[in-house]
């Protein structure tokens, strides 16, 4: 017998001769990375000889090792056979579940830990005196390196069980969905891989995921194929009243939420076939329609979702084209107008884990505020409509070639200077133009606090003037813009703006008043989505749409809802998380909330009634405030 | 506020004027059976007024109770109102889940409890305030009358939830299997309804049941539909070795099941589709068929089932035409030859939960065995053959018309005397007519209890003879016989029925060696399946099929797989134990057990070597004992 130490946790065992490394540090209860079941294939479960005797370098090692790390004294654990009393250094990235990676755009380090995983097992073979069922032969080998108690199988998987494990020798992979296993092979490592989707009202994204190693191994993407059917969500929602239709629409995202997986597999060489499990967000409405439920009430007051919590499904009872012995898994839903999306955005910026008070926005027709930490949040939906999206405003566009995304107007000249996308000739002004070109309207006195355009100016400049419907402001000339018109934005379009902003900040008041904090206490403000990477925040503060916070507070974190769905993906501990945060988020209906209306006024005013809750910005802007 | 005090419990609650009964004994955790919810409908929760004051007697109420039954002060708990203090007496057949019924058949009493329930509810309807998911909504009514926590719900079902509960107007009624949703419908009260199946070798039946009465309301049986494809089970295993044609065996068998359900509801007034759950036994081979799963090993050493547990699955995977929303349970298996059948006659005997040492013997090809009480059990399966069940017998033959059943043989003249089935002219010999003919061979001498037929009897009597294939003993001459043949029984057949009997004995002498008991300690002998109810138990124990107990020990329990079948089928109790079963239950492998030989050997004598286990029977046994 032979002692053998491991470090750095110092732990000893004693082993008889001819025991591997591995199976010394299985029994010291040390775990120690090995996804191919100890057969040297997957080169994981690296240690280090620090003093003793070892059998010889076998093949194996020397082909997954470098000659570097052999010279170092690098083993694989499974090969490394103990000749004598041994210390052995066992790195931190060969202790199993031990790695935390910092995935991208995520605010937490996650261990790395998904749901899905892989096994490799030789079972005993039967005899007259073992014969118990394959069932149970299975789960005692997957027992003991899983720590699963019991082994769920399909029928159909049962069907083949017999076969499966004779023809195979009794020497099998096997991958998993939780307890459940998926599919059987022949014993061979392979990688598992996932996919993360979102589907968003106007695009659609999916991460291919390598859930071995947490790595995004490819990206696919396109348009909701479902805008023809309707530009906005209630035109959508309105077109499935007959489910007919409703199957449509839902064959349609299916169809592209397939097209998509199978883009970003391809950048990856796999096939869709080889994605194991999907995880998929989207607001309340797209899931509904991309699960096949009946959605029209969602778009009728109360507003009821057929199902807040999490589902889990084959990826056939959805048309999903992925292993169908795989899963679908759709995060939570909050609310009618609060989705998976706004979920997987708590999830990513880690808000219900924190002590940080976190107020997180995503701009949009229906803007979802969270505000809150780990105690416990408060979100709402803010009807803003789709001014800030570039919808609905006279020369709004997308954020596409050819729009506005940046302004600057000088002061008394009035000049503006402006940036398209792909410095294309201008065509119209997409959100974060919107954004800038208000708030320099305001710091340029262009229009007073209450939004409206000064016609007093009129006569000093050529570019307020009075235009069909009220006075406007030209941006740029017909003879500079691509369409040769004037871009102007008028009175109306500036009340637009104001009508979204102060929705905005009205529902960010009334999670404050909830959660009984002001402004100052805030300490972490989360802008999610494209919207949040585009716009100038100290603008988007000039116009009142957010509270006035220093801006070190404030981060874009991009795609956080395709970040939870990523993380959602590869951690079990995420994956679990989803219901801690459906516990702890408390949905506010505004328009039943008592002092809504009272809120929605005084935001009305840029960037609000009480100045004094914006003193920073205040020291930019000139617009005169009319007497009360 | 008024005291209501409910008798015989003595609990007392106050409630506010106008509360029901229903509530007050909710409220004060006296559960009352109310299967439609409180509507009035089904007339289900019977209290009487014994004190105080109710609202008049309501119109559901003279519809749902009898002029005698108002008379006595009989309301229905759902329209009773208080209108002051009261004393209200539940009679016992009111009280929820306190019924215990005698299912024919079984041994101990049982909860009428199954796994599929009904329940009906009114949900409150949304508004802005309480705009939870319809899902949510569900599941808080559910929970109060349930008792389950969560609801599990189907994808195909969630699609429709949020029409199902609007346009029945929140008032709904939902079938479940455990926790999971299986039908919503319009609020009314209705029966529910399953089938329990036993798919034998040779014969199929299927009890229908009423799952809220317990009531066996129709019964369906028919030949195996297997038997053109091979007699016994290894021709059927031998010819699924091909995945085509196990395929076909499965379908057979699948058809077969849907028929004789349909029969037993055709009986009962419903239809198959109104079988809300099926519950199926039979013997491993015929459970691996009838799910599909391919069944080769069990037919080779060393007899591997491919899965012990449970199956739990949609009807769909398996072909069943019964509600697709249902369930279809298939009872576990022990071992390769100890099938899900057996497991149901532990059941129905309660061998399980019982002091009593009980031996429960089922006679067949494969003789099942188990002997135990609720501190452990230990079963065998013994290769008996089918001697015992007529075949390979040269006159021996189903239990079916003209096949001998009883027999008689008068001392000294060996004059036969015997009855056939349907008393028509003899055609063959069925087993029960076989044990009663070597056993009367033994009485009469003709034998000795070696099993030799004594030729030096041939001078004296015509019946005993030199035939083609050594002495022979014949039952009746051909002019009486219905193929004009003299029938007769062989040495060879006698070899037939000792090899048979002396697997059964040696396999049951090694379950007492294994206990540490002997046939002293035995207290209940508990014969199962067709055979033991048409064998005379007193000659089984001559020719030492049995250990000799007293007669009073033993029972013949009948149909007892179809009975445990029936007891899973309406009690959530008795499902639980067929784990409880497994874990008790342990398995010999006779043909690896180091005395099984010598057991064997032994139990070749009729009754057996050692005369001093019989000594009851051997008074009446006149047969010489060849010296040594």
């Amino acid at each position: 017998m032979y002692t053998i130490t491991f470090q750095p946790s110092g732990i000893k065992i004693k082993v008889e001769e001819g025991t591997t490394i591995l199976e010394a540090a299985n029994e010291a209860g040390i775990g120690i990375d090995a996804p191919c079941g100890g057969k040297g294939t997957c080169g994981k479960c690296k240690v280090y000889l620090n003093k003793g005797q070892l059998n010889d370098v076998s093949a194996a090692e020397r082909k997954n090792l470098t000659v570097d790390e052999i010279n170092a004294g690098c083993r694989l654990a499974c090969k490394a056979i103990v000749h004598g009393h041994c210390v052995i250094d066992v790195p931190e990235e060969s202790l199993l579940g031990e790695q935390k990676i910092l995935i991208e755009g995520a605010e937490t380090e996650i261990r790395i830990d998904p749901l899905v995983r892989y096994f490799s097992v030789v079972l005993p073979t039967p005899t007259l005196e073992d014969n118990k069922c394959d069932h149970h032969r299975l789960e005692d080998a997957i027992r003991k390196v899983s720590g699963y108690e019991s082994i769920d199988m399909d029928l159909s998987t049962l069907r083949e069980l017999p076969n499966l494990i004779r023809d195979n020798k009794y020497d099998i992979s096997i991958s998993m969905f939780r307890n459940r296993a998926m599919n059987i092979y022949k014993s061979q490592y392979r990688d598992l891989y996932g996919a993360a989707v979102d589907i968003g009202t106007t695009t659609m994204v999916a991460y291919i995921m390598n859930m071995t190693t947490g790595e995004i191994v490819g990206i696919g993407s396109m348009m909701n194929p479902q805008i023809p059917y309707g530009d906005d969500l209630m035109a959508r929602i309105s077109y499935s009243f007959q489910q007919d239709k409703l199957k449509r629409l839902q064959g349609v995202v299916v169809d592209g939420v397939n097209k998509i997986i199978s883009e970003g597999c391809n950048k990856a060489g796999i096939t869709i076939s080889d994605i194991s499990e999907v995880t998929i967000v989207g607001n309340t409405a797209m899931h509904h329609i991309f699960l096949g439920i009946y959605p029209k009430y969602l778009s009728l007051a109360p507003y009821c979702p057929a199902v807040q919590q999490a589902i889990d499904c084959r990826p056939s009872e959805i048309g999903l084209n992925t292993n169908p012995a795989g899963n679908c898994h759709v995060l939570p839903v909050v609310a009618g107008f609060v989705g998976a999306d706004h979920l997987a955005v708590i999830l990513s910026c880690d808000i219900h884990n924190r002590d940080e008070m976190t107020l997180a926005i995503d701009v949009g027709t229906n803007g979802e505020i969270v505000l809150g930490n780990k105690d416990g949040m408060i979100c709402c939906s803010a009807a803003a409509g789709p001014a800030l999206e570039g919808s609905c405003i006279t020369y709004g566009m997308r954020a596409a070639d050819g729009a506005i995304e940046r302004v600057n107007i000088k002061k008394g000249s009035l000049k503006v200077d402006y940036k398209t996308i792909n410095n294309s000739r201008p065509l119209g002004i997409c959100g974060s133009g919107i954004i800038d070109l208000v708030a320099e309207m305001l710091k340029t006195a262009v229009i007073d606090v209450t939004g409206r355009i000064r016609e007093e100016l009129e006569d000093g400049n050529e570019r307020i003037r009075e235009g069909d419907r009220g006075y406007e402001f030209v941006v740029e000339w017909a003879r500079k813009t691509k369409q040769k018109k004037d871009i102007v934005i008028t009175a109306n379009d500036l009340r637009e703006v104001q009508l979204a902003k102060a929705a905005m900040y009205a529902g960010t008041s009334i999670l404050m008043e909830k959660q009984g904090i002001t402004v100052k206490d805030i300490d972490r403000v989360m802008i999610a989505g494209a919207f949040g990477s585009y716009i100038d925040v100290e603008n988007a503060m000039t116009i009142g749409l957010f509270p006035e916070v220093p801006l070190e507070k404030v981060k874009s974190v991009g795609n956080a809802a395709g970040t939870g769905a990523r993380m959602s993906l590869i951690s079990k501990e995420k994956r679990d998380e989803e219901k801690e945060i459906l516990r702890k988020l408390k949905y506010v209906e505004l328009a039943t909330h008592s002092t809504f209306q009272d809120q929605f006024v005084d935001a009305m005013n840029m960037p609000h009634k009480d100045l004094s809750l914006f003193p920073r910005v205040m020291k930019n802007v000139s617009a005169p405030i009319p007497k009360q």
